[in-house]
């Protein structure tokens, strides 16, 4: 039995400077144990998101020097963007891969959030770690920014769960959470009618209505409209399901899906649901798949 | 870089005797270095197919243990079974998987004949390590059994790559070949009609002028008409094409598929390629896929 691995998503404020974000990311490659999958900087949001995965004291570790890296590095008084921050390390979430629960996700973020309220940062639980139901939806949490987490500070509702009950200007707050593993999944429509797409997303999305666990909007991409998808839980809403609604509503609107992407990385277990799916197989596991024969062993011959 | 692996898919002559069937799998367990990935026990045909993977090394060490162990523990004289079989070792092929090429293979499959040879066994090389174009094909190599190979060592055409030109009748000759991974793939008719499944099959394989590298028979099993496929090459006939050919077959003969199933492993490509196939997804390589990362992860953390 491997030991049980998490992966962190955390956002910081800077997408522009490739010296401080080359810095900050090193500091969290340089832990012993983390391995950074994916760094996506945005200049237009002056934001980055960086993927890294590890066990649990790693990954403890490589937030704990991220958290530093972005103090030492990122100064939120100069900071700027479209995206609305609240903290020079804005967004951290923990995700449970193999071997690891939802619960164990839960210990970890609070095991990173004592660990940054110690280095100056209030810290917002939320997602599967929040302390309140209304403290569990990130964008509740993230209102308004800096501006917005400073005049809540006084209500006890919006308390930290970790860290000093004030603001520093230059670091800001941290929204600290454990959610399960997110697939970015993006169709592209046979069309430049950008409406047709927005009006996909709005049948298919859960806020309206629509598939569960499925976030969506649409996008005008070069000569294409696009279906831009967040399956937030492929357990709920699989990729295929996901896709032969998008098909269907486009159908409905006199549109046809042209080809799909899949943005980052895929669970195994997402892209066996999609082969299970369309051929209809009576049972495909993991342990069907060659390479995961080769991976245990390849555990053995290191032994 | 990690070292190429291989993949061994003999085949030997016992199917029913549990204690000789599991000494003989014991001893090929036991070399360094290799990993025993199934057994399938054939009673009627009175065979065994044990596959097993490792690196050249361990691969070649685990043929020859399995060579030793089948002299050791069969014997042709009182063996007897449906399946024609020429050996107690009857088939020994070998399957480039992970940063191997068909050419590695080949030459493992010449080390491999090389040492059954003086082990005592005729070694005819087939598949891609075949000598001659008049050997590339197995049937072909094992035509008659036994006594078909007795009654061609005359012929120059047929003389034995490796060991010696006559047969031990204890031990009988052995076939040694190259060949790609080979995906068992059996779709089910929503009917018990058994003619219809031997249509479709007929209608898709190679041999009768469908699918490259498709093979296919109709048969019944319980209650439901199966065509049973083997792909011997899934980059030139993916999974996908192969069912959709069975659907549009199946259509015409007034049925459909009702479930498939995947025999055996499947390498993570043929996953990919059906996943892509049906999503119409614009790229979907290995590295998309999270454990294809953590796996380098682990690799990694074990140094």
């Amino acid at each position: 039995m491997p030991a049980p691995l998490f992966e962190a998503v955390p956002n910081f404020s800077e997408g522009n400077d490739p010296t401080r974000i080359s810095r900050i990311t090193a500091a969290v490659g340089a832990v012993p144990g983390v391995r950074v999958l994916g760094l996506h900087s945005d200049p237009d949001h002056n934001r980055s998101v960086i993927t890294f995965a590890g066990g649990e004291e790693a990954v403890l570790s490589g937030a704990t020097a991220l958290a530093k890296a972005c103090s030492a590095e990122l100064d939120l008084v100069t900071q700027s963007g479209e995206h609305p921050r609240m903290g020079v390390l804005d967004v951290l979430p923990f995700v449970p891969l193999e071997g690891a629960t939802m619960e164990d996700a839960v210990r970890l973020a609070h095991r990173a959030g004592e660990r940054l309220g110690l280095l100056g940062f209030p810290v917002f639980l939320y997602g599967a770690a929040a302390t309140a139901p209304h403290r569990r939806a990130l964008p509740d949490v993230r209102r308004g920014g800096y501006e917005g987490v400073a005049s809540r500070l006084e209500d006890p509702r919006w308390k930290p769960d970790y860290g000093p009950e004030t603001l520093d200007p230059h670091k800001g707050a941290v929204a600290v959470g454990a959610r399960p593993f997110l697939i970015a999944f993006n169709a592209f429509l046979d069309t430049d009618d950008v409406g047709i797409a927005r009006e996909v997303a709005r049948r298919i999305r859960e806020s309206d209505g629509g598939l569960p666990a499925v976030r969506a909007l649409g996008f005008g991409v070069g000569d294409r409209a696009q279906v831009s998808m967040n399956l937030t839980d492929f357990e709920r809403t699989p990729i295929p399901v996901a896709l032969e609604a998008v098909r269907s509503a486009a159908d409905d609107l006199g549109a046809s899906v042209e080809s799909t992407e899949l943005v980052g990385l895929a669970p195994l277990e997402a892209i066996l649901q999609t082969a299970s799916y369309y051929l209809g197989l009576r049972e495909l596991e993991a342990y069907h798949v060659l390479e995961t024969r080769l991976y245990d062993l390849s555990a053995d011959r290191s032994l």
